[in-house]
């Protein structure tokens, strides 16, 4: 069973499974977690996101709302997530930007995908079921089961 | 007004504007930010930076020494500047460097430009009014106002 | 003399060498970390990662088992290093993977190496002596003494 402690931020709706480990300095609202997965430091896990069971989110990675990721799922380290294709601080009127001025965009990455570290995922992509992700690559379409892609944008280097 | 909790870390010599919500996780020093922006956990921004008005900082972002940022930037999650061309751990002699070894580089972020996730931001750069920097671009030179950059070396993909 | 602070981890099996100063909010265990070195805000360091004298491991830097860098090694901002090619966080069988079901890779940083901010360096891979890892590199493969090496995946710009 999950109790927060003193170098840790987790916010009371923040749902966590049976035997999941977190790491000190994380920052983790409104998500929800599955059982026994391993949650690393300095890791940002948002409102609205899903992690399944037996996943490993590593150190220095940011999941956004709008992230599904399904069970036995790796994601590396420094790993960042998007929801919004064209961010901007503010509005045309010069208000800075909240939750009504746009609109989050999913991506879900499937059972036993791996996402090395560095990894930077676009949003609107699916990473199919035991794809792997290159370190450092920058995913901007959708990744087929089992294919194995690197690079900026990243490329299909391998099919299943 | 702002005040300091026991998950940041701000020295007193930061000036924040009104308005501005700064995260738990925080290294700020010697740092200037301005009025109504959002600063995310896991941010450092270092002495000298400056944050204008209406920005918003995401998580796991570094703002180094000779950054700045003008109004209405956004600056998306994992993102590093640099303010050397050549670092080095050790001088010629063997002693590890200090500020009087080094000279700082600018960069300045134009306002309303917005710099994806996961970017690289290399010194004696500016990145022009209104720019998008797309997410994992590694930005080696100017970009123009208006303009749309991606790829590592970032190229421009759409001119204004 | 090191001593921890209230927002540091640092497990009582770290070795740190006289001199070295280690910033907050950071995650140390069973590594060693020589004299006069910097440690900056957000850095892991996992066990049997060794770290030479007169080094600067920058913010946001994740340094996993496996790796060593000699002295005098500048690593910048957001560095990720990697001790397995193929990451997956379930066994065959369906259950969280464990250390025995992985063998780490190792990775070497030799003397007075530079590694640019944002980089990402694969493991089985050893940095040359004075060598410089350009901003953003992934780096796959081994680095030459005195290169300069940019790019994903690098290639060399400058040699010696």
């Amino acid at each position: 069973m999950f109790v927060g402690g003193p170098l840790q931020k987790i916010s009371p709706d923040v749902v966590i499974g049976e035997d999941t480990y977190v790491a000190d300095f994380v920052n983790l609202y409104g998500c929800k977690i599955g059982r026994n997965c391993k949650i690393g430091t300095f890791v940002e896990i948002q409102k609205n996101a899903v992690v399944g069971d037996r996943c490993k989110i590593s150190s220095h990675t940011f999941v956004c709302e709008g992230v599904i990721i399904e069970d036995e799922v790796f994601v590396g380290h420094g790993v960042v997530f998007i929801n919004d294709r064209r961010p901007k601080a503010a509005t045309a009127g010069g208000a800075l930007q909240n939750e009504s001025d746009w609109q989050v965009r999913p991506t879900r990455i499937k059972k036993g995908a791996s996402i090395g570290s560095g990894a930077v995922i676009m949003c609107d992509v699916t990473i199919g079921e035991n794809a792997l992700v290159g370190a450092g690559a920058v995913v901007t379409k959708d990744v087929p089961a089992g294919a194995v892609v690197v690079g900026n944008p990243s490329r299909v280097l391998v099919k299943e």
